[in-house]
């Protein structure tokens, strides 16, 4: 086999020539014809799996195919390919016990048989054939080569570069996967958010330049003032920081030399949309091409405006929807911008679903505090305005081409929620007790002006867990110490005579600020972020301890967390800034007192060290996300390794036993204000292995509340013990699911 | 102050009109003058501290400056402010008694002051100071403003964006940070690769088409033969399947159609680099646009064979040094690639210096086998090809301007250094056993062929670590079964009767192979890798297993090691294939036995799991770099938080005697095989802990044996438990040094 001597000419060959081709089934047409040619084969076969098991045959060089070849579930070779997930090489094929015969196909004529499965995370996709008339099979350097290929061909299939009209056409209810950034369930139809790209937009030429300059006087004129509208949108429904991000546009579309550039593209022939593209082009490479980082961002503020732009030239802005129909709105789009959702009024915006983008973007934080389903990174999806939607934020999937049994079925399960919801909310001003007197503590998880009302409204007992990050996040410089101080005295005035724990800044590369210099890191999750970046910055460290200190002078409130403290050094770090701060607050003339302080127990590494801290600090809060993304080793935002990530995984829930029995030793109060403090069946556990206090969205308070007032602890200890002899996390939810139904029977 | 109603506006001016600058000093005048416009301040000054804590005034707006200004170390508000970290704004600064007068400033006629110290990473780099006439301090606005503007300076400031002549003239013995790629210690010139840059080039035209076609005719030829010879050199000193990548290359500059372009734009005037600019430009945009990530990233290649063929246009290549320096050559580039190395005989590479790139690089492994430093991650380096280097691979530095007396010191540790190497190479033979008689066994690391046979040279008891990655990362395409086969029992027969742990492949998408598609992972130390890789792609996997069963045929030397280990669940999938694999084989005929089977216990959920792992498996092997990166949430490669990482950090510590002891009650052996293994201070703590196999690079075995025949097991675990008592990895190393200093004093 001379020509596979250089086996890496011959992959790149066969790759390439078929990525030129116009279809994916040309594509795969060319590769199964390449493959033949390459590895002297008389047959090459494609074989795409369908969602009953079937196969369709999808390309071949020589097979006869006079029909559409399917593979019934489970038959033939390629069916035992799926099953053993292995390749299959055999000479004389039809000899096979599983032999499965395609009529009229001239199979029985090849004496050798060799199929690859085409597997894409775990899955198998598809099927590779090859076969000879001989009873030769591939030799060493070609079954490598294959192998190479399938890899390749399973990602070409699950990439959806081919689209299949025929078989894609039955599909009712497909279910997309994508990463929950909020919960809930909504059904609406899909408004896609900037759907003209200014990027798309091709060479055109006028001859009437002065209509053509006041077209974009006048194009400016209405961007203008729809920023303006949008601009008093966003202060309404997210306060005065925000929308300064506006004001930039603004000063852009203003700027002299843009507006120089653009008319004489225009006076040089151009028509308005490629004299646009050609000068926001423009702008966007001359950022790029400057040495600062920070200012090499600012290209996409330029784009931005690109598409602003554009949009409102094609009249396609999402501040005029055809208002004729009913459905609420799902927003759905590549990156969706605050202004999108800023155009949109909050009643009408049922769902948010993004094609990119992780859990804890900037969206999900919005659709949090608006309190409606979102999903990220769930992948493009081909969809019109209007398409209608099911959106499953708890369990991060979008449904298309919805069916009607299963929009009945959705429907009904809404309506249920909001039953259930309404009598929970009812009981939620009850205390707080489990059926043998032991009383937990629910605290509300807050962070935004918007989700800090409702805790109260359904009886949180204070703030578990104050997330500063936000105005820092929504502002366009750091907010000044003033600043900070009125929003915590905000805040410890709506909770007043009840705790607030309120985190120090943090903020990491994974969730940058606008106005600091980007950085880039590998691993962002396992980079600068928590008190290693505050205490890289003490003085933005010191304003805000300063800002806190100020807010809850007069009150005995404030609880100080400190986040992602992983070594002794950090924590002393932080406690003397704090004690300094006091000093010079105190020689300032206020009677600041010191508050409790405790730490997030989030790195492993802080497990350990608690009893060195037991005279440092007052209490811990456990953050169990970031705690288990650190234990298992997975990030929980990337789909690839998802199916082994469980929050009640068993080695998470021995860690958390043990950090349990520590803090005990060391006389730390724990508290939980994770994620898992919101699911019933870790609830369970927690109370089970001795947590008395969890903090939570408020929006799960009422759910939470009424388990707990439906159990005993008694029962959740032995369950505890039952799970603990348990190695694996499904096992473990089935147990709980299981006691968790039947207290709920009982309780009703 | 109605300008900064806007503060966005305002940064993004103040930054973005300074980045037009086109000298770094004028960059900071701007800026200095921007803020006294904006913020409606009379003065506004940057001083850049010195490495003696003076301060330097770089530029200023409203001061007199009749001379260059410096602020003597200590002295002045400057001084305070580089000593609090704190800004510092008070009235009157006259009055205080830190003031520093410089002399015919004029200063003394301002009343308010108001200092920002510019910090980075935690280090101040320096003060940003404005003033007023009247007693008027900045107001909350505006100090949050100039606090941004203090983080964004000190980013500019330490980019070295900027250069000053005069200052940076008289630096000697400058040190530059990077990351320890490989360890040693050389001095050598510096010998730049990929000098000059294809996208340096510019518009050219010539008249004469015929002699320019003629010029690239001979360029073509001239290059493939270069690569031809590079081809030889790589398959000499590394074996066939590298080489593959070379004949990627000789394939594209044979393409009819980039040949077709190229002549055309000679024939429309171009001279031929401006030609090969386009041409080269031209199609790896048109990779860069097809859909699939794998051809995309093939742009890369097309770019480099542009790169090839510049530096042969401007007789620069790497073949042709002038060999008139008898100094040794270190590798210094931004990438550097394995050509690059190639192209340089082993005998006159002394070390590698990569301006990126991290310690797990490709280029990092082949300095490791060619027992040569490396430092990855340094930044760029303004070198000249033959200045003079110091690589010191153990602590990640390189310094240059090297003075005469550093280059003496250096050249005595390099000459004791090889002293003592022979030193301890002479007794390497003798049993590895303790003062107070407690064998432990030595094993090497191995993953090249080039790094095996040392490990028998300094008596290694085996191979406690066989990297199987090496293999799959030089070739083109899969190895196949017996091509892997062929590998594996080649190391079996060098090391007869000894036992191999051979861990099955560990790739992710920081360690990518060239021809599977690549894969985006916003975290990938916490992604696809191990056998989560290989368990999503089973084929992978049992091929390895059959090739390492089949390798292993009537000897008893293979113990099998599974990688990223976390979950009970993929411990049965590996073993399921394992034994899937043994009965394929024993039904081929094959007289196959069960290896032991252990894991590497490296993400840290595999430790509270394994006493429900007993059963399953033989032994563990801890790998500590992976299992320290994620107890403290910290990836080594990252500078950014390199402060808080420390192998010896008191949480690891007590994590690894909890690994020991549960592996004690589990009966279950454990080994050491990360950098820990070979660090003589943790060796000493693993001792301590009752840890009897530690496995490592071969190089370091015999110090790391000559230490345990200098000190008693009794020792160490006394050391250990004071180890414990301290709660910071500086206070630890310390009492370790003190040990080993007066151990290996006695021991002489």
């Amino acid at each position: 086999m001379s020509e596979l001597a250089n086996p890496a000419a011959t992959l790149i060959h066969i790759i390439q020539s078929a990525a030129q081709a116009e279809s994916g089934l040309e594509q795969m047409q060319q590769i199964v014809d390449n493959i033949c040619d390459t590895l002297q084969m008389d047959v090459c076969s494609l074989y795409l799996r369908q969602r009953d098991d079937s196969f369709l045959l999808l390309a071949s060089r020589g097979l006869k195919q006079l029909h559409p070849v399917m593979i019934p579930p489970g038959q033939g070779l390629v069916g035992q390919v799926l099953n053993n997930k292995q390749p299959l090489l055999i000479t004389e094929p039809q000899q096979h016990p599983a032999f499965f015969h395609v009529s009229d196909s001239d199979e029985e004529q090849f004496h050798s048989f060799a199929g690859m499965p085409l597997i894409y995370r775990g899955v198998v996709k598809g099927v590779l054939v090859v076969q000879r008339l001989n009873t030769e099979l591939p030799d060493a350097a070609q079954q490598a080569l294959l192998s190479t290929l399938a890899i390749h061909l399973a990602l070409i299939i699950n990439s959806g570069q081919f689209s299949l009209p025929s078989v894609a056409l039955e599909q009712k209810n497909v279910v997309h996967q994508g990463i929950s950034g909020a919960q809930g369930l909504a059904i609406g139809k899909a408004r896609l958010a900037q759907q003209a790209r200014l990027a798309d937009v091709s060479r055109k030429e006028q001859q009437d330049s002065d209509t053509e300059e006041m077209r974009w006087q006048l194009l400016k004129q209405r961007t203008m003032s729809e920023l303006e509208q949008e601009k008093h949108t966003i202060r309404e429904q997210m306060g005065e920081g925000l929308a300064a991000v506006i004001d930039a546009y603004q000063l852009m579309l203003l700027d002299p030399g843009f507006e120089t550039m653009l008319t004489q593209e225009i006076r040089q022939g151009a028509e308005l949309s490629w004299a646009l593209r050609k000068t926001i082009e423009f702008f966007s490479e001359q950022f790029r091409a400057l040495p600062d980082p920070y200012l090499q961002a600012r290209a996409e503020d330029v784009c931005h405006l690109g598409e602003k732009l554009y949009q409102v030239l094609q009249g396609e802005s999402l501040q005029h929807p055809d208002s004729d129909n009913q459905e609420p709105l799902v927003l759905v789009g590549e990156h969706i911008s605050v202004s999108d959702i800023a155009n949109l009024a909050a009643q009408e915006l049922a769902a948010i679903v993004c094609f990119e983008g992780a859990a804890l973007s900037h969206i999900a934080v919005f659709a949090n505090a608006l309190g409606i389903p979102a999903i990220m990174g769930v992948g493009r999806l081909a969809l019109n305005n209007g398409d209608l939607l099911v959106v499953d934020g708890d369990n991060g999937e979008v449904v298309t081409s919805v069916g009607k049994n299963l929009l009945r079925e959705y429907r009904r399960l809404i309506r249920e929620r909001q039953q259930t919801d309404a009598r929970l909310v009812a009981e939620s001003k009850q205390p707080c007790v489990s059926l043998d007197g032991q009383a937990v503590a629910l605290l509300a998880n807050s962070g935004l002006q918007a989700d800090a009302e409702p805790g109260l409204r359904y009886g949180a007992e204070g703030i578990g867990l104050f997330r500063t990050e936000v105005p820092f996040m929504v502002r366009a410089s750091l907010p000044s110490e003033q600043e900070q101080a009125d929003i915590y005295a905000a805040v410890l005035r709506q909770y007043q005579g009840k705790p607030v724990y309120m985190r120090t800044l943090d903020i990491g590369s994974d969730k940058p600020l606008p106005y600091l210099p980007a950085v880039q890191e590998e691993n962002p999750a396992l980079g600068l972020r928590g008190v290693r970046y505050t205490l890289d910055n003490p003085a933005l460290l010191t304003i805000q301890l300063r800002a806190m200190l100020r807010a809850a002078d007069g009150n005995d409130q404030l609880r100080l967390l400190l986040p992602m403290i992983g070594s002794s050094g950090q924590l002393d770090e932080c406690l003397q800034l704090l004690d300094d701060a006091l000093q010079a607050l105190r020689q300032e003339g206020l009677t600041v007192v010191r508050p409790q302080v405790g730490i997030m127990v989030e790195v492993p590494s802080a497990i350990a060290l608690l009893p060195k801290w037991r005279d440092k600090i007052d209490f811990i809060s456990v953050g169990t996300n970031d705690l288990s993304q650190y234990l298992l080793a997975i990030d929980r935002n990337n789909s690839l390794v998802s199916r082994w990530y469980d929050a009640l995984h068993p080695a998470v829930l021995l860690e958390l036993q043990r950090i349990v029995s520590i803090a005990a030793a060391a006389e730390l109060p724990v508290s939980v204000c994770g994620e898992l403090a919101a699911d019933p069946q870790a609830v369970v556990l927690l109370l089970g292995m001795g947590i008395r206090q969890l903090s939570m969205s408020a929006a799960k308070i009422p759910a939470i509340k009424y388990l707990i007032r439906h159990l005993t602890v008694a029962q959740c200890q032995q369950l505890f013990e039952q799970a603990c002899e348990l190695d694996d996390a499904t096992a473990i939810r089935a147990l709980l699911q299981a006691f968790i139904d039947q207290q709920m029977a009982v309780g009703q």
